[in-house]
């Protein structure tokens, strides 16, 4: 038995991968692919179970709303999520408890758990630090991955009562020890024929543990929104963040 | 608050790691070196509260019935414990139900936790290798732990209902593909200038995975042992392997 | 001044890369495009300099004839070029001395490289080793790419009168240790999500030297041969491989 | 035939692991172990024909002038060689032109190869950065010889021509694109259990290149000293640096 899925932003750049993807997968069909001036009412006609949004702030609420009233799943990778917009689907779920939400910042799964092992492994290492490198085209250094990455690590150090990293650096070139993120070291590379990649790097008493993610493409978000698609009637209510997918 | 250790085997080459970094530990203090002709009686005498054994397979049972029965935790590094041995401890354990006994064949906690991720991540990806390295003085190949890896890994995605990997190799040398260990394959690299380094990649579209770990030096099961040592007196009873005590 | 281009080819799948990166850049000025129906002798009335052929085995031999006899230098990716056909080729070049052909198996700069190096290094080191990864719908193992480095690095070893690497290997699984080219490993993963990448490892007392090439995706080509466009006039006479360009 | 050696500062950190390296290849004699206060007359009375020099600045320049006037070759890793005092041993070595001196800041052969295949790749990407991993005890960052593997990659690109590597960082924390040497950006990870390891990474379209040394121990200047010994009397005069030794 397929799951029916019905795809929002279905002519955008990451929507039309994501209706390739779903045409792709045995256990999932494509009944709808909606773009910014089709009718709803199509995912109900169709008998879509979930739906995949990869659309604009503006359009991302009104499809939600939508959906939740009409009883459809959605797995939610559109940006521009305030606190008061999560509340808001929150509301939504609540009076419509059978059906769930999924929003998620990254749906790499490397990327997600790259940041959830750091955070495991964060309380048995003396030093830490994180590595990334992007493409030259990045506009921000470092990314907000591997920042979020070096807050969970230093949070975790905080909570297990750590004391800083050992660093006896007397003499440095500005810049040499990278950004300090709540006392983590985040270096970032920027290379030409890269795309998106992290590596973390731990080490104690003759040992280290380096934990990397590579994002080869644009298509990595993939195995992580169908992962999404195929448990999020599982899932009932608002879930915010791939982890709890993952188990983790 | 110091925790009072005694050290079995002190003068082994392990050993005498061990009582060094018990030395250098400002919350431990080292209360008696026992080597092969010394009386248990003195960590008794000292007021050991745990003792670390690195000795040898005819040394460690009667060195643990000591200890368990004198209320005298144990963090245990000898290796040769039999299915039956282990019941043996266990017996004693039940009758002293305070004292806490941690037997573990790897103390190296980031191969702990390389596993651990591994077995994780596992059903998260279409694919899956080991690769590991080590000196050219090895005898086997893979590593025991290379091995245990891929076990590991193949547990995870049979439990998953996973399909094989992907592979379309049609032609190929012989070896080329690795060691298949329950289906994963597993390559073994033997380099001069290396010490022991195990490296787990998982692939889906577009992303990969990789966790490393990598031990320069045979010192590096000691954040573990005293990791083990440290924590030993919260854990009554007897634990087999190194990942309970890391809240994995 | 900019170099006038023709691509052979033009529609093809690498063929129309070409073209779009001739027209990027800024010193190349695209003449030509020419496939399989078109006649050459556009090439000459729109003044072509330089050809680049990525077409097929049936009309490359017809494209050089007609380009090396009207002066018109060629950078040639396509395959299938015998002992047989490169001497048919030098000897058009013979008859025109001042024209240049570059025909080349491999354009990718960092595998050109790689196996560079590696020939420059192998006589330092005790052990010697390559991994190669590639996507999983690759059909050989390990790749030709990867084979032909491990040759190199055998040839280089045998000059220097070097003995076999260190291996205490006596208990392995089948495979384990890879595929044995000229005595040097060669192991093979194959992973989802990756494209084409090469290590060589190489160790001595208490170091390795690691040299590694990453193509991530099929464009990797390009800046090699824009490189062999740029100086291919420089080169008058037929050349076999991008090596000698790189002036190494 | 062996080659007689002597060792001097013998008693040393350094110089004790060259003497024991010494005594264990089976192609060389140790003749003499030499400290500070033994008459250097035991070189000549014991037939050296190489010394090996690991010891301090106030000492070396009496040891070179003592051994070049008597002929016998010498392998310097002794530190504090300014201008003025390799002129002063190049104008020894010329009054006695068949003696050999080699004096190297570096004798790492995979460090050394580093730098060397890092200029020799530099023109032909247009990204580079370096990024250095030592242990936490390093008080200067970057490392010396990541500097200078820096200054030789930027060299490399100025002779060539090449503009500044692609860059479009707008917003950046102070650091994270580490620091700034001639236009090459140097990252300094500084990490419990590393000794001294070093990556080089270089980008184009589609590809990276990375060649990376990794140092696991004190002894990893053992295999380019013998390499020194071998060959010094082949290169009659003063050499600075190992690099034309390697034939590069």
């Amino acid at each position: 038995m397929t799951v029916k899925v019905g795809v929002l932003g279905a002519r955008g750049r990451v929507g039309s991968v994501m209706a390739q993807a779903v045409r792709d997968a045995e256990d999932l069909e494509l009944v709808a692919e909606v773009d910014h001036d089709d009718d709803l009412q199509v995912l109900v006609d169709n008998g879509a179970e979930v739906v995949i949004d990869f659309t604009v702030p503006d359009a991302v609420m009104g499809n939600l709303e939508f959906c939740v009233t009409h009883g459809i799943h959605a797995v939610v990778g559109t940006t521009g999520f305030t606190a008061e917009r999560v509340e808001k689907v929150r509301s939504w779920c609540e009076a419509n408890p059978a059906t769930g939400v999924l929003i998620a910042p990254n749906f790499a799964v490397s990327a997600v758990l790259t940041m959830a092992f750091a955070r495991q492994a964060a309380r048995f290492f003396d030093s830490a630090e994180v590595v990334e490198f992007h493409h030259p085209n990045k506009l921000d250094a470092p990314s907000g991955t591997a920042v979020h990455t070096a807050e969970g690590i230093a949070a975790a150090r905080r909570e297990a009562g750590m004391p800083p990293a050992p660093d006896a650096t007397a003499q440095a070139l500005d810049g040499a020890r990278g950004a300090d993120v709540d006392g983590v070291p985040v270096h970032a590379v920027r290379m030409q024929g890269m795309n998106a990649h992290e590596e973390v790097i731990f080490g104690s008493q003759g040992q280290t543990l380096t934990i990397r993610q590579d994002s080869y493409d644009r298509t990595s978000f993939v195995p992580g929104v169908l992962l999404g698609v195929r448990e999020v009637a599982a899932h009932p209510g608002l879930t915010v963040g791939l982890d709890s997918y993952l188990g983790l």
